[in-house]
């Protein structure tokens, strides 16, 4: 297996937690996205939507999609499990990785690639140009907080977002509230259940990730 | 079980369609989004996200995101297999499954919730009202446009869009082509390897879900 990651960028660091979790050791490839390489060859060829991250199989074939490259290793390695133990709650897992994936990290993203101007032209990943839209900006924030909202509700009743267990849900919850530290949002103080739960997910080894 | 589902609406028919490919058969309750009856209790309490499908497990846990209530399915009725049959069966279903999520059903979701009227204020599915962006129809739509061609080129080289076998991942796509029609797009005449795909995933007797 390869990995292909940027250490700097968010989307990919949701696998390297993972990775970290599983105490997984996977020889990694640096995308340097400042300079473009997602968008040029040998890159593009092997992941045609010139994202990261992207597993690389033994076989040559060329896993992307932050979820699919998770789905991936838990079935690799699948202690300690990360995406369910049974029917229940593998659905639930799913379904709270889901939701914060689309509530959280893709809002942040939202906000942050219409705003910045080194992202002007490049408001959606992907090999072709988007422009960006500035009432985007509003709209994404807007959706942040309501993110940091739901997050704060759910774990007033759970230790972590999908119940008891630290998952994938917590990862992909953990990178959305670091990634909106670039739009300069963070967790209000009120939070208390969200703040508290974010102390500890941090704490962890993984998080240095 | 029971499936909280709406009979006209694309999203819930993901699951349908998943349901009647498993040959199984669960009892559903019809819930009315054009009265609204999403986002007022009951159904609201169940899920706060106010969206459909959902399905209500037996102990009461409510599964929302048509891909969790998908996956709780295919590990209750494992046959046919619809979300791979081996580790990287599994991932690269994942992959084209979440890809073609985003870039084919969420790009039509776009372009049809920014423009129609009757969802002035209602943009975003959720429980809060969010305002439509004109420029959102013009590039959801050119996201289409995209989707069919990357559609293409995945079915000139496979039969199904995950590989050799049906799976969700033609489901999301299958939908996704539908769902285009309520913004008058469909499938490009040329691209004549998604258009026989079409054909014959359309003739399905699943495709009536």
């Amino acid at each position: 297996m390869k990995f292909y990651d940027c250490s700097t960028a968010p989307s990919p660091r949701r696998v390297r937690i993972f990775i970290a979790e599983k105490g997984l050791d996977i020889p990694t490839v640096q995308v340097d996205l400042r300079k473009g390489e997602h968008l040029t060859e040998p890159f593009r060829s092997l992941n045609p939507w010139c994202t990261v991250p992207v597993l690389e199989l033994d076989d040559g074939t060329a896993i992307s999609e932050a979820v699919a490259v998770c789905r991936y290793l838990e079935d690799a390695r699948p202690e300690p499990p990360l995406m369910g133990v049974d029917a229940r709650d593998r659905a639930v897992v799913a379904m709270w990785e889901h939701r914060f994936e689309i509530d959280g990290f893709l809002a942040v993203t939202e906000a942050f690639r219409n705003q910045v101007r080194g992202l002007a032209g490049r408001a959606l990943t992907g090999p072709g140009n988007v422009e960006q839209i500035p009432e985007l900006v509003t709209r994404g924030r807007g959706r942040v907080e309501r993110f940091f909202t739901v997050l704060d509700e759910q774990l007033a009743h759970h230790p972590f977002v999908a119940g008891e267990r630290y998952t994938i849900a917590d990862i992909t919850a953990q990178v959305a509230v670091d990634f909106a530290g670039w739009i300069k949002m963070s967790l209000p103080p009120g939070h208390r259940h969200a703040v508290d739960w974010y102390r500890r997910v941090s704490k962890r080894p993984s998080a240095a990730a």
